[in-house]
């Protein structure tokens, strides 16, 4: 089915919700208008392009919505902020259903919904393959944002949940084998992870009040997003990889995958987890507190210290250097 | 030349100028971060893709980052808001040259400087094509946005600038026989009509202090938009086609392009030029206003009439329905 420009903004904005606080005019004039909040605001912009991010046929429209969202949600979370709104551009070929269209804004209201997050605006185009791309604005008070460059040497690194599950949900999204591993629970829970990230809003502002120096999410992996956290402070780092939380579907999966569970929890991109900085004597409680309120795992990898570079530290003590090789969207195509 | 992602946004952060007022977080950290302002948000995004909304053979990068940035910065205008912080995804293919994206950040600030608008962050990616994506935040005061749905029975229509430049200048890029055009002075207006729109944002505020009451953006033609703008209301137009202010360029090489000055001027789309609607009695001291402190044209081209539907009033009187046939990029491709 053929749908106009004007048809499809009148389908959007039936599929999102109505009155939204903070919003004084939504979709459908030439811009949004919203009610400012008391701090600062915080932006972020995020480009999903298919063949590139996605493909339409290994992820479901609803997913890919719930994904755009996440991924700008958590950018806001990386800095101790709350997401407020969202604007949304789309392209999409000629022959799209409009029922993809309408799952693909479901998907996204539901992220909205969870964390109170109003889509405000957008705008729709044709193109030869489907962009998706998402604003998000959020509010912190001023002088609480987290940012990159305020880590200081013995400062505990740790990140949140497991690591490498969605590079694991990636890889077996493109194996030649696929729907024969379907079946194993930790096939399902891989896919999940990768269609379905999580972005660690409320797991933020607890590490925030409990001490952290410095913050970001991790979406090209930890050796490449740790890189650019200690360019940013000026800092070095050690990693105990025996530490390193593998996420447990993928240590179960390894093998009939045929991938090094570990390497892909170091360099696999696009899991959305925490990674922060924070004084050694902030750890204990943080943890605690993480574990007892979200049921989400807080773990030291290793410690920031004076210098440049990374140093990957092995179970017997063995040193060499870690490399800053990650997901780089950019470099892939 | 390859750039790696970091090695692009250092390259971006480097064209882009420093320390802007109300910037506390720029480009390089998970978002950005700004002081917010007295008055309410405005925000709007607008995604080009090339093949859709551009050819890289026919608009310069120069030319493209600039309109990237001002057909956001004219739907900020178009609410007479002010705009204040950009934020721009950029996709790219592999091959493309690190001058060219150079180049197409260089047009931005271009426009960015010229509005004191402050580019604070974006994502960059790697595609097939080119695609931009670009976000403006801009600021208003409580109750003086200018919304699509204030017209009233007895406005007048009234139009910025003049119309179907754009379109004239789309379609002899398109033209076989560009070349052989480009020496004629019209033939370099309409081009730079086209390629370098200019958002109307003091003549907005103009308006909108001259009593305007709903004001839009002219992006998919007058027909397409003033049905908008109408539906919006809920109220009917005349529009007397001998008043159309067809673009001077245009009426000069409307016979070499064959093409209907006229029809273009009504359906042709990427004008960025004002439509607005005021009651009968502001209209001269605004004409006066704009002329004077922008050399701008404001033109009446009819007037809002109860019920619904759009009329086309010939010069001879005649009457014709007037179709909302514009521009529709999405029905494009």
């Amino acid at each position: 089915m053929e749908l106009s420009e004007d048809q499809l903004i009148e389908a959007i904005a039936r599929v999102l919700s109505g009155e939204e606080p903070g919003v004084v005019v939504g979709i459908g004039d030439d811009a949004a208008i919203v009610r400012p909040g008391s701090g600062q605001a915080v932006l972020t912009t995020d480009l999903l392009v298919e063949g590139v991010h996605f493909e339409r046929g290994t992820i479901s429209a609803r997913d890919l919505g719930a994904k755009a969202i996440t991924v700008n949600v958590s950018d806001i979370a990386a800095m101790a902020a709350s997401p407020r709104y969202a604007l949304v551009s789309l392209a999409v070929p000629a022959g799209i259903e409009a029922a993809w269209v309408i799952e693909l804004y479901g998907g996204m209201r539901d992220v909205c919904a969870e964390h109170a997050l109003a889509l405000v605006g957008g705008d729709t185009n044709r193109a030869d393959l489907v962009v998706l791309s998402v604003t998000v604005v959020g509010e912190v008070a001023p002088g609480r944002a987290l940012l990159r460059s305020g880590a200081g040497a013995g400062d505990a690194i740790v990140v949140t949940g497991s690591l490498g599950g969605a590079a694991g949900g990636l890889t077996l999204s493109l194996a030649a084998d696929a729907s024969s591993l379907l079946s194993q629970p930790w096939a399902r829970a891989l896919l999940e992870a990768f269609e379905r990230p999580v972005a660690r809003v409320g797991e933020a502002q607890v590490l925030a009040r409990a001490g952290a120096t410095a913050m970001m999410d991790l979406s090209d992996g930890l050796a490449k997003d740790l890189s650019r956290l200690c360019l940013a402070s000026g800092v070095g780092a050690r990693v105990r990889t025996a530490n390193v939380p593998v996420a447990p579907a993928l240590a179960a999966g390894a093998d009939a995958l045929g991938v090094d569970a570990l390497q892909l929890a170091l360099s696999g991109g696009e899991d959305y987890e925490l990674l922060a900085t924070m004084p050694m004597n902030a750890l204990e409680a943080a943890t605690e507190e993480l574990r007892d309120g979200f049921g989400v795992a807080l773990t030291q990898v290793g410690e920031i210290v004076e210098g440049a570079g990374m140093i990957a530290v092995g179970p017997g003590g063995e040193e060499r250097v870690l490399e800053p090789a990650g997901w780089d969207h950019f470099a892939r195509g």
